[in-house]
């Protein structure tokens, strides 16, 4: 039998799990749950219902997993313990302060319902969390590096956006070639924020806007683009839709470690990715982690997880006499 | 309490995970069992007692992991299931087809003993065993490459030296960077193992041997070198030792796949792995996973795993909470 998957929020992230599943031949799409008026909202499956949000309780047992594709900042803080009650779950929760919060109330929800929550789900947090776990344990004397990009930061977008006289913009993260070199080079150097990434941003003014003056508010705008070197670049609106119209990321996580009795033996991990499009990676991947824990939840687990939590056995389509035999 | 490791077997691999334990705060030696004459075995740990294998059985309620160092072509397959039955157990077992019937008669012996035991774990088969299941897991919808190298690969080089006039070799796996790059760069491509991999060796000749020969011997090795370009230079005794002493390995999983409705996001996932010494990560690694043992076995649970069942969680010293905190 296929696991059934819901969808609870249309947006970029729920369309790429629809697709995600359509990819899984063990999954099916059961329904797609909106806040907005069902009969307006079109999905690219036919035959799958379009259903409010208010009538989820009554699919429980249509649903083995409810996947959340609400926003970190005010969604997922009420629907993940909310609907952990009630459905195994997964979020992509990615606000890092909050984490231990977050886990406390859906790991007390999971478990009045008897529910697995797996929280923080997609690559960072997610795999990129995996690359920091595995090498900080294998490699206990070291030191670890997250580079992000090259890839659109939807944050810093937003902000150049809230900015008068901007029209659109679109900001790319990039690492620094020469940070990177040093790390993979097994320096292990001490890097200032500044030193491992630069900003760029592309910004489309509105008519009579002042560039200057924009640019002078990027740049000097705290905790956003104070502390890199940023770059600003004016564009049309035709070339903002010609040029940047995807959402291309990725990054590295490198641990630097030695072993040897005399600590002589460098030892240098490397995780990257390179992605077309982050929502649709992302949601590749809580695909995945929806079939673990669908599956975890068969064998009797319930609580709140993380990526830590789940064997990477429970991922993979494959029965483990195949996993053994294709993929040791 | 710290978690109690004994090695069985003191060549490389032992004295990487006598290293190995030095580094973890959580772990100490509790003893070193050898074949030879214990009187005859110096380690470089002060008041470790070495033991001779014989007495294994007696040192039951003093190790909590005991660390089987053999060769796999015919020490594992006897100690792993005989250990298994009265230790908790971590091995480094790699010839891949031989897996299937090594799980069996380990987890056999295991659930005999109601002991954790862990084959095959070190970098490969090990970490990129994972990067193979987390890749194919994340993305479906793709192709797995793996390239070994540039690394020395001992098992060619001991071919090397049986054949007659050769009085010592070194062999470098390398992988072609034409071909690296064109996986990176999501082509997907179909590759022949030659185009995957060169083999250079470093050759010391005999007093009177004929190179020409020895050379012939090499590059048409079935098996071992005829499907690929190889290069052989005949090198003094000298430039061995200065040249050639240590054991660099490494090399890369890239996990290449597509998503979207219409497959139009190209996706790349990649893992590498820069070596300066084999044997010192492979010890590294299995002491991370020990630590895994330990606590797996502490919960209850029992029987023969792989990497693939050991939750990340496991892995590492810190708290689950600590954890959470600081490297998702």
């Amino acid at each position: 039998m296929k696991t059934r998957i819901g969808i609870m929020g249309y947006g970029n992230l729920g369309r790429g799990i629809e697709a995600a599943v359509r990819q899984s031949g063990d999954m099916e799409l059961a329904a797609v749950f909106t806040r907005r008026d069902p009969e307006k909202l079109t999905i690219a499956t036919a035959g799958v219902p379009v259903v409010s949000a208010d009538e989820l309780e009554a699919w429980t047992d249509r649903i083995d997993v409810l996947m959340l594709c609400g926003g970190s900042a005010t969604d997922l803080p009420v629907q993940t313990p909310k609907y952990a009650k009630m459905f195994n779950v997964v979020d992509s929760f990615d606000t890092h302060a909050h984490i231990p919060e977050h886990f406390a109330a859906v790991n007390a929800a999971a478990k009045v319902g008897g529910k697995v929550a797996l929280i923080s789900c997609g690559w960072d947090p997610g795999l990129f969390s995996l690359a920091r776990i595995y090498g900080a344990s294998v490699l206990p004397d070291g030191k670890s590096y997250t580079f992000w990009g090259k890839g659109v930061s939807q944050g810093h977008s937003d902000a150049i956006r809230r900015i008068p006289g901007v029209k659109d913009a679109r900001q790319y993260t990039v690492p620094v070639p020469e940070a990177l070199e040093k790390v993979r080079g097994g320096e292990n150097p001490e890097l200032t924020t500044r030193q491992m990434h630069t900003r760029e941003c592309f910004v489309v003014l509105e008519e009579g806007a002042d560039a200057a003056a924009v640019e002078q508010a990027i740049v000097t705008m705290p905790n956003y683009f104070a502390d890199y070197d940023t770059t600003v670049t004016f564009i049309s609106e035709e070339e903002m839709k010609r040029d940047h119209a995807s959402l291309p990321h990725g990054g590295f996580v490198i641990r630097s470690g030695v072993t040897g009795l005399e600590k002589e033996q460098t030892q240098i991990v490397e995780f990257s990715l390179k992605l077309d499009s982050n929502p649709g990676f992302t949601s590749s991947v809580l695909v995945a982690f929806a079939r673990a824990v669908a599956r975890m939840s068969a064998e009797g687990m319930c609580g709140c997880k993380t990526v830590f939590d789940v064997a990477p056995a429970y991922l993979c389509p494959l029965s483990p006499e195949e996993q053994r035999a294709h993929l040791l």
